[in-house]
């Protein structure tokens, strides 16, 4: 038995409340190294005090492998106060317990299975501090918008300063899109199945992305009023559709007040806390004197040392969802801002809206953003990346592919996994399509898997009409409105998307992933009784699956039974 | 290489901030499988945006060594706003990356190291989340004090509910010891060399421990008033001693009269959320319809989801620093109460004193609890397992003892080292004396482990004049005064706390533990240019070691040279 390469850490995504009287305790293990894995558990103080000492004991389930391990878990009711717990690991050769960072080859047959000591303890589990996320969320289906390249508002007049709007755009371009574009398409995008829109930046900024903001209680006059902006949620509110805005809080424009006051009055300034100032007299220049986002002089980083700037962001965080009745906040490079903000910021959000959803924008492991006090969900790029090098580079194989998703999921309490954004292109991303040189069939295969695996799809405008583009400015052109958007796909999309609403196990049920022998990735949703099997061929051969029982393919709407045949860089989706 | 051995983890007790512009960087891999490490590390966006890309590097050491693995580390200066970095391991073989989770056999040379979503990520380095400790705490040397059994204040009258001063005790005996008491014995405590007092619980209580809080606000009349109270801290302070008072928050005595209210008006009582009760009528009796602490009907648990109960404690807890300017707070059976309350009262006392020490009761791995917002200590626990089993029960070797110690070292952030309460008995454990079958020759073993070891030593009221006892309540005996005093042990305590004040490198210095060949276990401390090293022989044989140079053995006041004797069951502490 490989013991160095088992792992197990209490009070941690290894072991936590999944609920307010279930807890989810988790090991990893070398892949195939263990043939058994059984969790034996007391109530600490009755086992301490029992003359007779008796535990309670379950076999874990294989639920996840990745590159190197295999993770075994399971959920246990419990209502005790005070858990012990110890794993008993078998392998061909051997039976071994693990418990409280040790490993023992025999235990105390007197005593029970061990002393409370050798024994892992978890004690806290009066789930005050469950990770709770919004209920809606998991049902949730996202449309980002880009607001500058939407759509251009019904009362549009002409403006020399904007470009053709199926032109091409560069880093300055205006397009002139605005927030009434946004409401005058609701029914564009209502019609297309989403319930949840996603909203990059719209308060008063510089540039077309409004990233680097000048004021965060202002609508960008570019874009609209806050009237409007009010009407938007309450049009989307009306038709089921949830609002989220994109807080960029690590850095703001070079005009937002506090620094213009800076500029002026240096280290009198009484904001100059606010900032990282390296040295006075501040300039905006190259080098800057102060600290900035990625170095650049435009984006002056906010100093989270001070607690009255934060006080200032919380606001901002509570203003818009008391003013406008948004639905939660979407968080730009919520890793450049200290944790102990994020903690403040979910107290707030949570306390005037419960169901709000808070969203980091992480690239990279999120766990320690995850563990119920800070962000609900992540923008998922590890999923974008392993379908991107699965489908798209062909780089990864089926079995990568499982491994990649797998790992996340392993890592990440479970809460958060149906709230997962799972993207296939985003504002900082080339599009999928414009990656996978604009295959249609690659194209199909994502979207396949980003609506059948568990987590929420967000959809980046005009991915679903066949817009294409390259790495940003490219990634940004105007949407394809009218005869330029391809219907067909439209139609996949509209599909797609009714599918996983008609279907709880697409979007409430649990995963299992198969082990891939060939190159079909095959995973599995379960929600009560419903089980629905997806195939992905990611391969130039047509291939033939042997099947036990009846199916419904629910995709294409036929019963099929025994065999099917997943055609090359074909799918199927059937449901027992 | 092992590679499922290696581990790291971003944001972690593996990469940490440790002082405003210092990042602690570690990896535990197999041990001895590797043989060397180098760390490479960029400034993430100078390094993507840059066309020649260029990284530092450096060797990490291998600080560890527990049972199976080794943890190799390293401290960075580092003023970027974003890291990347990787790991570079070779062993006998191969050289091998390890990146974002993931290991490399080749990197990209063009690009440098490797591309940035490769490396690990650690970019919240504004440090506004650092962990600080209290920097007197690093000095601190802790007696221990059971009120009721430790003197019988000057003015005592004798009353016939109390035991013989020396009598043998049982669960429910009375001593008289009181407040009183310990102000008329602050010479003889100053005088033995401690710096700070840990008080067992003074509020009024049932028992004689007073663990079952009647009223969190007043002193028990057992022991005196708060003016006393006042008065002895006061005194405690002029003689540059810390006071330290304990907690216990997790359950309260049935008199306290939230719970009296609620066993009068039961659902009707405005306290009903401040317990778990199951049903009513509430009824003291077993088993009890209430959730009580281990089970026990005399101690109801609070309830934590009552945001009002949580407001009471955090009064209780800023209520003692404020009205009489206590030092700190031991807090009882801390892992039973939720992370989120200690952080909030974390906040409230370093708000009211940002000196005020936090120590947590956690008999297991603490880690959870050490990471900055909540505890800055805990009662060190497994100091006492590794030290009781080594020197007193001969269960485990010099070589496993090293183990042990670096086990829980390598898992804590290096912030709480020198604060951790390494401790060999308190009132819940049976006196080491007892444990270790009376003998002094292994008591003063654990001493001399006890004062030089990283931490902050923990003396057991009693324990320095050889004071015995066995299982609670025996651990609890009357404090010898007068002529039953051990002298000679007294003598011994008060040299070695003599030589720790002396030598910085003791308390304040890094700790190098030695793999262990024979029956010595033998580690060092540096500060500075201070070197000390120690020498522990828990054998039956004197042993000869040969030095290289000239040190000052600084217990027996001489030089010596070349090499050394270390006695049976003797010691050395030299100086270099």
């Amino acid at each position: 038995m490989n013991k160095t390469a088992i792992f197990h850490e209490i009070d941690s995504n290894y072991c936590y409340g999944v609920s307010k009287d279930e807890l989810l305790i988790k090991i990893r293990t070398e892949k195939n190294n263990i043939k058994e894995v059984e969790l034996l558990y007391v109530d600490k103080f009755k086992y301490l005090f029992a003359k007779k000492k008796e535990f309670r004991n379950v076999k874990m389930k294989k639920r996840y492998t990745d590159d190197m391990f295999d993770y075994y878990e399971t959920v246990i009711k419990f209502d005790v106060l005070s858990l012990s717990y110890i794993f008993k690991l078998k392998d061909e050769k051997e039976e071994i317990f693990y418990g409280n960072y040790k490993f023992y080859n025999e235990i105390n047959k007197e005593e029970g299975i061990a002393y409370i000591p050798e024994m892992f303890t978890m004690p806290v589990l009066d789930f005050t501090d469950l990770f709770i996320t919004p209920k809606w969320a998991e049902e949730s289906i996202v449309y980002q918008i880009f607001p500058e390249r939407f759509y251009r508002g019904d009362n549009y007049i002409e403006n020399k300063n904007h470009l053709d709007w199926n032109g091409n755009v560069e880093n300055d371009s205006y397009l002139g899109g605005n927030l009434l574009g946004i409401i005058d398409k609701m029914e564009y995008i209502s019609e297309l199945g989403v319930n949840t829109i996603y909203l990059n930046p719209i308060f008063k900024a510089g540039y077309n992305h409004k990233y680097c903001t000048f004021d965060y209680f202002e609508i960008d006059p570019d874009f609209g009023t806050l009237e409007l902006f009010k009407k938007l949620v309450k049009k989307a509110h009306k038709k089921g559709i949830k609002i989220i805005l994109d807080g960029a809080f690590s850095s703001t424009g070079v005009e937002f007040e506090p620094f213009t006051d800076i500029l002026e009055k240096n280290e009198k300034s009484k904001y100059s806390s606010w900032y990282k100032i390296d040295r006075y007299p501040v300039e905006v220049k190259s080098p800057a004197n102060y600290k900035c986002f990625a170095h650049f002089p435009l984006l002056p980083k906010l100093n989270y040392s001070s607690l009255e700037m934060q006080e200032y962001i919380l606001k901002v965080l509570k203003y818009w969802i008391e003013e406008a009745d948004i639905d939660g906040w979407r968080l730009d490079v919520a890793d450049e801002i200290p944790h102990s903000f994020w903690k403040k910021a979910r107290k707030v959000i949570k306390e005037v809206k419960s169901e709000a959803i808070i969203i980091g924008e992480v690239w990279y492991d999120s766990s320690s953003w995850l563990n119920g006090d800070e962000f609900d969900t992540v923008m998922n790029y590890q999923f974008y990346t392993a379908t991107l090098d699965y489908i798209a580079k062909n780089k990864i194989n089926s079995k990568e592919y499982g491994e990649a998703i797998s790992k996340y999921l392993a890592k990440y309490k479970k809460q958060t996994h149906k709230l997962l954004w799972n993207l296939i292109g985003t504002h900082d991303t080339a599009r999928f399509s414009f990656l996978a040189n604009e295959r249609k069939d690659k194209k199909i295969l994502a979207l396949i898997l980003q609506f059948t695996m568990i987590g929420t799809p967000l959809i980046y405008y005009g991915d679903e009409v066949g817009l294409t583009g390259g790495e940003d400015p490219d990634n940004r052109r105007g949407m394809l409105w009218g005869d330029s958007q391809d219907k067909e796909l439209l139609e996949f999309y509209k599909k797609i998307i009714k599918i996983r609403k008609n279907e709880k196990a697409l979007f409430l049920g649990e995963i299992e992933i198969e082990d891939s022998e060939d190159n079909v990735f095959h995973f599995r949703r379960k929600y009560n009784n419903d089980v629905i099997e997806i195939y992905i061929n990611n391969s130039d051969k047509n291939i033939n699956k042997i099947i036990e029982g009846k199916y419904i393919d629910i995709f294409d709407e036929k019963e099929v039974l025994g065999e099917i045949d997943i055609l090359k860089f074909g799918f199927k989706i059937l449901k027992k």
